[in-house]
């Protein structure tokens, strides 16, 4: 019996987890482990207590015929702050920085530790936003998008700034570049997102801002409305005011002349109390 | 007593989910619940039963004073191949024939619950090839070497085939590609490859093999090896022989013409039993 319980408990941790923001009914529970449903209630009890205590994340009871239990996974703000604070620190270095206003990335961007973090934060800032799908653009951004996707159990779409042969049709917009000094082509494959949808959108660096302001631009072509716009880090005093409401998980602070790394500090998401 | 056991099996059944393939010592468990080590062995005995009924993975013990536990997930090769065979079911349409022999893909590569399951698949594969890096090429073998990423627990890196001024220092190959009658490039950061790594090879469709072809030489540039090849879907007699061992997931039967569907099969990572 004391096994049993154990078992279940292991075993619904589990599917919990890889099932974030999706109701499950308790007659899943009942029919794969052949439990009495006043064991599998009290287990819910069990997982109700101690996922907030293990700051794993939230678990909502739906009663009712068709009702059953939603983990909504969310990391604890202190906890948050804490590890970016300790990316910041690594991030910390002359190096990073490349020319044309850009900080180097990537390899945060390949790591499935920092990766996994991110997701956490950005999905637990937006787990009450209603956002249906995830926008980002190709590459970098990818990364960031499906991170989040994972957290918040919703799909993600990939805008992308060259034409490919093997997507089928697509919807191509243009938009301002580098403080409006070049027009380029973004696209996005025509079915990629319905009519309606609530996107959030996603990218890795924010400098002037054209680029999520093309994906907004996007977002209104295929009819849907955005909801958030996040991204993981942005320059402090940009060269140009950007123009919409955002979260960023890091600022980086350059010297005047843009060739410097003064510091990189926690972003705006970390200000953020509603 | 029961409910400090309850309470430490989900909290370590989440912590190993989110670390796998690495040693946690038991002192971090001990430290973190303050209990007793005794405590703490039963726990993991529990859990080394536990996860495997489960269909989580597995859970090795390393003796010794720098010892500890490591989570090695996997799936069970039925439940891999029924949802593959789901998978295969939802994909056979028409429709998803694209001109040039392509294969439409691209809404399974922004899904959270097919990436997840995905992931599972290709890291059980090779969870013993030693792997220290993954390799794919932008854009779309970006999701499928973060999944894999997810669970064997090792960065990825992204080749690409457009230069930006984002990324600092490159090394550049050329390649050939559509049936050697184009010459094309592929490029990766300098700094995102160490000399003699392990590399895992992920991309989404294998036709002619040219991409695959382009990183292999890539790998070779940065002196790392190549410990695997694995592809989503490849197609079923494809122009020319693929001079490479690799695995797929799927195998899309296409009509001599190459342009009518006619099955999409699970692909040879089933047969595999060695």
């Amino acid at each position: 019996m004391k096994l049993n319980r154990s078992h279940r408990l292991i075993a619904m941790t589990h599917y919990l987890l890889a099932h974030p923001h999706t109701l499950v009914s308790l007659s899943y529970f009942v029919d794969r482990f052949q439990s009495a449903r006043s064991s599998i209630s009290e287990d819910i009890s069990i997982l109700k207590k101690e996922f907030p205590n293990s700051n794993i994340g939230s678990i909502e009871t739906v009663a009712g015929a068709s009702g059953g239990v939603i983990f909504r996974p969310s990391i604890a703000p202190d906890q948050a702050l804490e590890r970016v604070q300790a990316l910041c620190q690594e991030l910390t270095d002359n190096d990073r920085i490349l020319p044309g206003g850009y900080f180097y990335l990537t390899d945060i961007l390949g790591d499935p530790d920092h990766l996994r973090l991110i997701g956490q934060i950005i999905a637990s800032r937006y787990r009450e936003a209603g956002a249906t799908a995830i926008m980002t653009i190709a590459t970098k951004g990818v990364p960031l998008a499906q991170a989040v996707s994972m957290y918040l159990n919703i799909p993600f779409v990939m805008v992308r700034r060259d034409s490919k042969v093997t997507e089928g049709a697509t919807v191509s917009i243009n938009y301002a570049s580098q403080g409006q000094s070049r027009v380029e082509k973004m696209e996005l494959t025509k079915n990629s997102l319905g009519e309606g949808e609530k996107v959030l959108i996603i990218d890795d660096f924010l400098n002037g801002g054209g680029t999520i302001t093309g994906m907004l631009s996007m977002t209104k072509e295929f009819n849907a409305t955005c909801v958030g716009i996040c991204v993981l880090a942005e320059v402090q005093n940009p060269d140009r005011e950007v123009a919409f409401d955002y979260q960023s998980l890091m600022q980086v602070v350059k010297s005047q002349d843009n060739t410097q790394l003064v510091e990189v500090l926690p972003g705006g998401i970390f200000d953020d109390h509603d």
